[in-house]
């Protein structure tokens, strides 16, 4: 048996999520539809990061075993031929029989997008529209104060069982492009929703009802209750799956890179794959 | 009666084209619904460029007639929660009574994107998808060769009827994002799927099937036959109106502006406008 590995982007609106469930439409269902017609058989797909609905992908990774060896070609021409316009395959690997898109992520690198305009846009990315005037320097002050290993209790939906809820966030960044406003996170793990949850925090604090120097406090509480609203699904990306070492994402990013990334990304998956 | 106009940015993928059809979803069909909901009365919507089936729209300009006056705020909040994601209202002019959103514009720009990738991006701008290598040096010079007064015969398809097939290409340029690169076109008005047909010639360049100086030999034949392929409307972009005098249009771009333009369109549309 072979383990392929794929790396996939989608357009999230259409789907109810990664996680097949029954009679919904879902990226892993989807996916696995067009590999059964691409394979004859019926691998079963697992994924680094199991997103919500709404919730796109630049670099998900998922994995798979096969009996067939088939070229990367017939991955990247004819499965993306199989499969609709919002979900792509954009790089194939063998991998080792022992890995695992999930269990073997050391980190994952999720991006929020902020779209500060009057008016909203059918055209380019899809983000979170906001209307009202944000204070962006205190944003980006407060963005600082989620590094670190932290108990992110109070930035968790129920509705998930962990063992823990320490988690470390090795680096975080925001870059203004043209209206947009993008954060990133790298952490070697997230619980429930909890990007969307920093960011409706991080909002808050944008539109003064708090401060930068509130924020240690509230992680600090560990309730739910303290800290913002969960932004909605339609900003949210999954960036990059990191299987490396931790010097592949504890690099302090410079702001500018990540546009240039989005335009640009062969993305670069290392380890475990032969 | 106020005359209203409107710039609009639409996603084309969902539309059988800017003009309303009979059993068709339309652009003119889906903004003359919002607004009668909007409205009350049915005003007839008239837009500065037929975009075709699948063409999208970053500041298509359109005109409608109303005896209601209401505030830009009307526009830009309630028309676009009555109206669908893949349209809405970027910014609201009153006009004087004699603008006429097709006839009083003096120029237009359109921006054709091509995708230079070994696989397609569910995510982020729409364009056509192009896996060979292509001599891109080659189709930076054969643009140039598009320029000025000519007669476009050899570039329009049929099913239009026209006083005169000559226009006047005031300026192009292009540019590249990561992996995409965009043409834009400013011309006193183009010919049915000229840009498209320019587009499908400049690829020919690209894959060496023809030189950048057999253009002007193309254009003087005025044969249709001689060109190249129809470029599919999905990287096909109507990027600005214009109505001023030809300063603002013939100004000679960077290519960097583009990039900076799609993400920040606060789109100048001038003159007529009270």
């Amino acid at each position: 048996m072979k383990n392929i590995a794929l790396v996939i982007s989608y357009d999230g609106s259409s789907f109810a999520g990664f996680q097949k469930q029954p009679n919904q439409r879902t990226v892993q269902g989807v996916l696995e539809d067009a590999l059964h017609r691409l394979l004859g058989d019926k691998p079963k797909v697992s994924g680094a990061g199991r997103t919500d609905a709404g919730v796109h992908a630049i670099g998900q990774v998922v994995n798979f075993f096969t009996e067939y060896d088939l070229p990367e070609r017939a991955y990247l021409r004819g499965l993306n031929s199989l499969l609709p316009s919002d979900v792509k395959v954009r790089q194939m690997f063998v991998a080792s029989d022992n890995f695992q898109a999930r269990k073997s992520a050391t980190a994952k690198e999720y991006h929020y997008w902020l779209r500060l305009a009057e008016t909203p846009s059918p055209i380019g990315i899809k983000a979170w529209q906001i209307y009202q005037a944000l204070d962006l320097e205190a944003m980006a002050l407060a963005l600082l104060n989620f590094r670190g290993e932290h108990d992110f209790s109070a930035f968790r939906s129920t509705g998930s069982s962990v063992q823990t809820t320490v988690r470390t966030i090795y680096s975080t960044s925001y870059s203004y492009i043209g209206k947009y406003m993008v954060f990133s996170f790298t952490a070697n793990g997230f619980l429930y929703n909890m990007v969307r949850i920093i960011m409706g925090t991080l909002l808050d604090v944008g539109l003064k009802k708090l401060l930068p120097q509130d924020i240690p406090a509230i992680i600090a509480c560990c309730n739910r209750e303290k800290a913002g609203r969960t932004a909605p699904p339609e900003g949210l990306y999954l960036y990059r799956v990191f299987y490396g070492g931790l010097d592949d994402c504890c690099r302090e990013k410079g702001n500018s890179t990540i546009a240039a990334d989005l335009f640009n990304t062969d993305l670069d998956i290392k380890g475990y794959f032969t």
